[in-house]
């Protein structure tokens, strides 16, 4: 099965402690369709400016990823992210953000496009992510991430898409301000008497946590020492999340525990040096064996009888 | 198998959003010691006032800990923590310590408990447990907790400690400070460099992670929503992974990981109410029950074979 992804395209400039990048391929809907074409065929709705290299397109093409809905802009910039992180890479800070093509961006989804059963909207005007929901033909799974700005921005259509997708992928901090509470498993209760179907909570080195109305699974990170650039975590987490649910076409809880899994991968390796380039040379053996690596770390046999 | 357990004996003032508590029973080897025995026979090394209630004595003999190492010193009073806790309950915040006892206490072992196999050294100050430790007849194994205190105050000593235990506990923002580094997984790694056997690091309503020079696990937490007081919750941890320890007999890594389980099942039922009040009506199988809920929300399938 094939995924639709809507999504940011960028071009970001970028300071860790590991150096610093000038204008690197970046934006949630490259991070994310890269990650999700490990697992299945993709096509990638954006936009970008006349300034975006062609040397971009033809890698996501590489990558088997449809770029019929990458728009690009006569007379316009793509858009921008300049940031940095600190010695403590879990927060990232930024300098500069020029919206340039994002600011009047409206999704073209062309007629084949629309039956695509797999879905992501990544982080987004809440408004632009419903506008990308009226288009569709009754798919099988919608996902859609956020961040912080929508949520005080534009809460009113942020409360829309939760309701409308069936899975909501929100950080911690983010779901805490979403539902004023400090208390994670309470705030994903709130979000789901508001409408919310099932949520998944990124926590970044801490690990995933998935609620719906009566499940809930709970996923530590990889034990990750070779971070170089977080930048995108999120969305190679949500593309292999949505890869694998297509791949499988199976959205039974215990697949979707699977895809989380397969999402913890994908952020692991996207980590472990600056923009995309890490995912330039990974192979399907790599993410197998991380996958079996997670299995590894995470199990534990049944209790012994206590008697004490 | 029994255990030897040392720490502090203290009385609480507590102030959390659900209420204010004065003077309720408290301190480390308390906490650890009530939650040990669920799993096994506890003798608790420590020291208390002539102010000490003997109706808190009655209740650990109640739970069958031996209390032959408890001092009461004449003249003296118990040692006292005032705290609280703000909306977000991961921090606590100390008004005031009153080490009383404490600041002269010794551990007194007699030959009988110098002979017990499991022992836990909750936090206290590292030359104490030293003290400890060379009291000790040749131990299966020996863990101990610290805290940030005595990780600027009495490093060298520290250090010593983490050589000479098997499983050091410490939590994650001591970790980072005592190796000064951000990363987990690295600051781990600089800690068995350093000596340790091997480490569990707690972060709260993030879980668990344990490090030994060969293996890694990480466990998340329990989902809960119905903290009342985290005071002890540490400590609760250890005497749940001490105890099923002993009680098991088993040290091997697949054992150590359903220590860990019992740890944070312990923690997690210790925090739904002040004090130890929830511990008091607690049942095994309200544990077994609990154990089982951990392996449910943490197991995941083998991964489908992936072929885009």
């Amino acid at each position: 099965m094939s995924v639709l992804l809507v999504g940011s395209i960028g071009l970001d400039t970028l300071e860790t402690p590991f150096g610093k990048k000038v204008d690197v391929l970046g934006g949630s809907g490259i991070h994310a369709s890269v990650s999700c074409s490990f697992y299945s065929k993709v096509s990638l709705i954006g936009a970008a400016g006349e300034d975006f290299p062609q040397e971009h397109v033809d890698f996501l093409n590489s990558r088997g990823i449809d770029t019929a809905g990458l728009q690009r802009i006569k007379g316009k910039q793509t858009f921008r992210w300049d940031g940095y992180y600190e010695y403590d890479m879990n927060q990232a800070h930024t300098r500069d953000t020029k919206l340039n093509v994002l600011a009047e961006f409206k999704p073209r989804i062309n007629g084949e496009q629309k039956k695509l059963p797999y879905v992501f909207l990544a982080n987004l005007d809440p408004e632009i992510q419903l506008h990308a929901i009226s288009e569709l033909d009754s798919p099988k799974l919608i996902a859609a991430d956020t961040m912080d700005f929508w949520i005080s921005g534009k809460r009113e259509a942020l409360v829309e898409v939760v309701r409308k997708v069936d899975v909501m992928l929100i950080n911690e901090g983010e779901i805490r301000q979403f539902m004023d509470t400090p208390n994670i498993p309470q705030a994903a209760r709130k979000l789901i008497e508001l409408g919310a179907k099932s949520i998944i909570v990124k926590k970044g080195e801490h690990g995933a946590l998935y609620f719906s109305r009566d499940s809930f699974f709970a996923l530590p990170s990889y034990p990750q020492e070779e971070l170089k650039d977080p930048t995108g975590a999120g969305d190679s987490f949500a593309g292999g999340f949505i890869g694998y649910l297509a791949q499988t076409n199976d959205t039974s809880e215990q697949n979707i525990r699977k895809a989380l899994v397969c999402g913890s991968v994908m952020a692991s390796f996207n980590i472990e040096d600056f923009s995309l380039d890490r995912l330039k040379s990974l192979t399907h053996a790599e993410i197998v064996g991380r996958f079996n690596e997670f299995k590894g770390f995470t199990h534990f046999d049944e209790m012994n009888k206590i008697t004490a």
